[in-house]
C-alpha cells in the first residue's frame, strides 16, 4: 500500500531485532518505523519486549507512540513511566489525547503530571477531563486559535505563530469570536495563506457556522461532520461561548466505533473488538442472547407440550426444534459477524488469522456445551413424570443441542474465512447463506443425534 | 444543535413559502439556508417545488446545492438543466464531485459540458471518471497543489495562490514531488503559515509518506486514514507518480457507507438507504433471504417427514415449525436493523417517522403473504397423496406462516420505534430481545393458527 512496499519495515523485522541484545540497531530501526505501525505491533509483543522498545525511544517518538497506541498498549506501558517521563510525553501531545491518556493512570500520577505542566494548560486539561468521552466535550480539544472580530489576516497569522507551542494545537483554521466569546466566524488556513495580510478578517470569514453543545452525543457530532462536510466543528458551553474544537480526523474513529457498536449489538454481543478478547470473555459477552433463546425455546416446548399432550416421542423431539433453530442461527451469525467486521476494519491481520479462527470456533463450542447442559437439566425435569426426572430424554435433547450448536459455530467461522481466502466479500455470503445453511443442517443434526441418543421416531 | 437553534430556518418555513407564488421572498429565504440543509429538504419536495427552488438559486448557490445533494435529488434536477447551466455549476465544484455529478447525466450532455470547460480541466475530469467509484481513484481529486523539491515556502504559497481558481482544489496542504513526479514530501497549510517564507521546503516537509495505488479499495483507504490519523492521502499510478489526493472529509462517507453495507448485508437486505426506497423495491431486496429460508424449511419439513413417516397431524404441523422460526427471526431483524440504522445515521428524520414505520410494516406483511403463498403451494403437493394435493393442510400451514410473519414484522418495527420514543438506544434492545420475542410468539401464533385452520392436535 505504501510508496515502496518492499522497503517498509515489518513486525517480523522488529521481532528479529528484539531477539538480539544490542540496543543500537533497535533504536536505529525504530527511527524508520511509522509510530502508527509501531503502536499496532506493540499489541503483539510481550511486556519485556514492549518495555525494550519503549526504552529505545526518546522525546517526540515516545509521544507519537503513545498517541497512536490503543488503550491496551497504553495500560501496559503507563505503570513503567515515572511522572516526570509522562510529563515530557504529554508536553508534545494534543490536549484531547492527553486527557484520554491520563484517564488510564491512577489519580496520584495524574495530579503529579498536572502539577508539572504549564498552569494554564493544566486548567484546560482538568476542564476537558470533566466531559463524558462519548460527547462533543470528550472529543474536542481546548487548544485552538481564536481571534477577535477586529483582527486582520496578519493578526490571525501572528496568533497562530504564538500559539504554536511544542504541543501543536489542532490544525483547523482560525475561529473569530465576539467580545463575549461567542463564535461569529471561521477562516481556514488556506484562506489565510491566499489573502493579503492587511485584509480585515471579517471580510473573508465564513459566517454560517454549524456548532454543537459540549454535551452533544458523539454520534450526532459525526452526523454534522458528514452532512455539512465540515473540516472543524466549534463546541459551545450553555451560554454559547466557544470552549473547544473538534477536527475532521477525530470523527473517523467515532464513525467506525458507532457502526461497530450497532452491528455487534444487533447480533447480541458486546461492542468491543471481539477477536482481541480472551475466549471466556467472548463466551460471557454472547451467552445472554443464547440464554434468552434457550429460555424462549423451552417455553415454546412447554406450550407445545400442553397443546399436543399425547404426541408421542416424535412430537416430543420436534417440540425442542425451535431451540436449535434459534441457537444455530444466533451462534452462526455472531461468529460470522465478528469475523466479517474484523476483516473489514483491519482488526484481523494475516498473522492472527489462524489463532483467531481457532478461538472463535472454541467460543462457539463452549456456548454449545453450556446451552446443551442447561437444556439437559430443564428438559429432564420438564419431561419427567411427577418428581422423577427423565434423564435419558433430557440427555438426548441436551446432547443433540451441544453437537448442533458446535456445528453451527464451525460453519459460522469457516464460511467467512473461506470467502476471504477465495476472494469473495465475506459480508455478502455470511448473512443469508449462512443462516439458512445452519438452520437446515442444525435441524438435521439435532434430529439425528436426538434419535441416536435413545429416542427413535 | 446550531448556535441559535430557534433562528435556524426549517423545512416547514420553505414549504410555507412555496405555497405562495411570490419569487422574491423565496430567493431571500434560500440565501439564509445552509446548502446541506436545503439538499436534504429537496428530497421531501415534489418535482415542481424542487424546480422552483432551483430556479430561485443562482451561481455559487446552485453549485453548493448540487454538491451536497444525494444522487436521487441530482437525478431529478439534472434533466432540467441545460449543458450551459451545468457547465456554470461544475465550474465551481471540486473535480471529484464533478465526476460524480456527470456520471448521472447522459453521454451527450457530459461531452457538451466537457467541451465547454477549460481544456486541461476536461482532461483531468475524463481521467478521474475512468476510475471505479469504490477505489482510491474514484475518491481522489486531481486538483491539488504540488511543488518541486527545490521550492521554498514562498514558492509553495505562490503556487497555492495561482491554483486557487473558482473551483477551489481540496485544502489539504502541499505535496512535494521529485522530477519524475513521485511524491517525496508533504507540508500542511499551517506549517506554511508559521514558517519564514525563504525556508527551503525540504527542511520542513514530512517525508514519511503513506500513499495508495489508484485501484486500492475504498475500505482500505479508510483504514489508512484511521490508522495513521491522516489529513490527506496521496494516490499514485503504477509507476509511483502522484496523480491525486484524497482528503479526510472524503472518508466520512466511506466509513459510514462501508459499515452500513456490511450491516444490511448481514441481515440479508440490499446495502441502500432502505427507508427511502419504494415498498415493493424493499420487498424485492429482502425476499432472497426469505426465499432461502422457506426453501430450507421445506427441505427440513420433507426430511423430517421421511424420518417420522407415521407421526400424525401433530408431527405434521411441527415439521413446518423451522420455517416460521427462521422467517420470524429474519423478518424481525431486517426491519429492526433498517430502523436502528436509519435512526443512527440520521437517515430517519422526525417528520418521516410515521410514514416510514407504516411502510416498513407493510413490507413485512407483503413478505409474509409471499412466503405464506409459496409454502401453501409446496406443502399442499408435498403432503398430498399421489397426485391429489392436500389443499386444506397447505392452506393451514401457509396461512399460519403469513399471519406469524406479519406479526414478527410488526414486532420488528414497533420495538425499535418504541425504544427511540422512550429514550432507550434501539440497538441494544432490537437484537437479542427481539429475536427471542419473535421466535416464541411466532411459533405460538403459527401453531394456534394452523390448528384453528383445520388441523387439530
Amino acid at each position: 500500500m505504501a510508496t515502496e512496499p518492499e522497503r517498509r519495515p515489518e513486525l517480523k523485522d522488529l521481532e528479529a531485532l528484539l531477539r538480539s541484545s544490542e540496543e543500537r540497531p533497535l533504536a536505529d530501526f525504530l527511527e524508520e518505523v511509522h509510530p502508527a505501525d509501531l503502536a499496532e505491533w506493540m499489541e503483539e509483543l510481550d511486556e519485556a519486549e514492549a518495555l525494550r522498545v519503549l526504552g529505545a525511544l526518546h522525546g517526540e517518538n515516545r509521544t507519537e507512540l503513545l498517541s497512536f497506541a490503543d488503550d491496551s498498549v497504553r495500560e501496559s506501558l503507563l505503570p513503567h513511566l515515572s511522572a516526570k517521563e509522562l510529563t515530557n510525553i504529554v508536553e508534545g501531545m494534543p490536549a484531547d489525547e492527553v486527557v484520554d491518556l491520563l484517564a488510564l493512570t491512577d489519580e496520584e500520577t495524574t495530579n503529579q503530571v498536572l502539577r508539572k505542566v504549564d498552569f494554564e494548560r493544566a486548567a484546560g486539561l482538568r476542564e476537558l477531563a470533566s466531559y463524558n468521552a462519548d460527547t462533543a466535550g470528550g472529543l474536542m480539544t481546548s487548544e485552538y486559535v481564536a481571534v477577535g472580530e477586529e483582527a486582520h489576516v496578519s493578526d490571525a497569522i501572528k496568533e497562530i505563530k504564538s500559539e504554536e507551542g511544542p504541543a501543536g494545537e489542532e490544525e483547523v483554521g482560525v475561529f473569530v469570536i465576539d467580545p463575549a466569546g461567542l463564535p461569529v466566524g471561521y477562516v481556514s488556513d488556506r484562506e489565510l495563506l491566499t489573502t493579503p495580510i492587511h485584509t480585515p478578517i471579517r471580510d473573508i470569514m465564513e459566517t454560517d457556522l454549524i456548532s454543537v453543545p459540549a454535551n452533544a452525543d458523539q454520534e450526532d457530532v459525526a452526523h454534522l461532520f458528514r452532512k455539512y462536510s465540515l473540516a472543524a466543528l466549534p463546541v459551545l458551553d450553555p451560554e454559547g461561548v466557544l470552549i473547544g474544537v473538534i477536527s475532521s480526523e477525530d470523527i473517523h474513529d467515532v464513525l467506525e466505533d458507532e457502526a461497530e457498536e450497532d452491528i455487534l449489538r444487533i447480533v447480541g454481543t458486546s461492542p468491543r473488538e471481539q477477536t482481541k478478547l480472551p475466549v471466556l470473555v467472548r463466551v460471557r459477552h454472547r451467552l445472554p442472547l443464547q440464554a434468552l433463546t434457550v429460555v424462549g425455546g423451552l417455553v415454546t416446548a412447554y406450550l407445545l407440550g400442553r397443546a399436543f399432550p399425547d404426541g408421542g416421542d416424535t412430537t416430543d423431539i420436534l417440540r425442542y426444534l425451535p431451540i436449535i433453530i434459534g441457537l444455530a442461527g444466533n451462534v452462526g451469525i455472531q461468529s460470522s459477524t465478528v469475523l466479517v467486521r474484523a476483516y473489514a476494519t483491519g482488526e484481523l491481520s494475516a498473522e492472527r488469522e489462524n489463532s483467531v479462527l481457532a478461538s472463535e470456533i472454541l467460543v462457539g463450542c463452549l456456548i454449545g456445551l453450556v446451552c446443551g447442559t442447561a437444556t439437559f437439566l430443564v428438559a429432564s425435569y420438564m419431561e419427567g413424570s411427577g418428581s422423577a426426572p427423565n434423564y435419558p430424554f433430557g440427555f438426548a435433547i441436551g446432547g443433540a443441542i451441544a453437537v448442533s450448536v458446535s456445528w453451527a459455530a464451525l460453519l459460522g467461522c469457516l464460511v467467512p474465512f473461506t470467502c476471504e481466502r477465495i476472494g469473495i466479500d465475506p459480508a455478502v455470503v455470511a448473512g443469508p447463506f449462512l443462516i439458512t445453511l445452519s438452520d437446515i443442517s442444525g435441524a438435521a443434526i439435532f434430529v439425528f443425534v436426538a434419535t441416536s441418543l435413545g429416542l427413535s421416531g
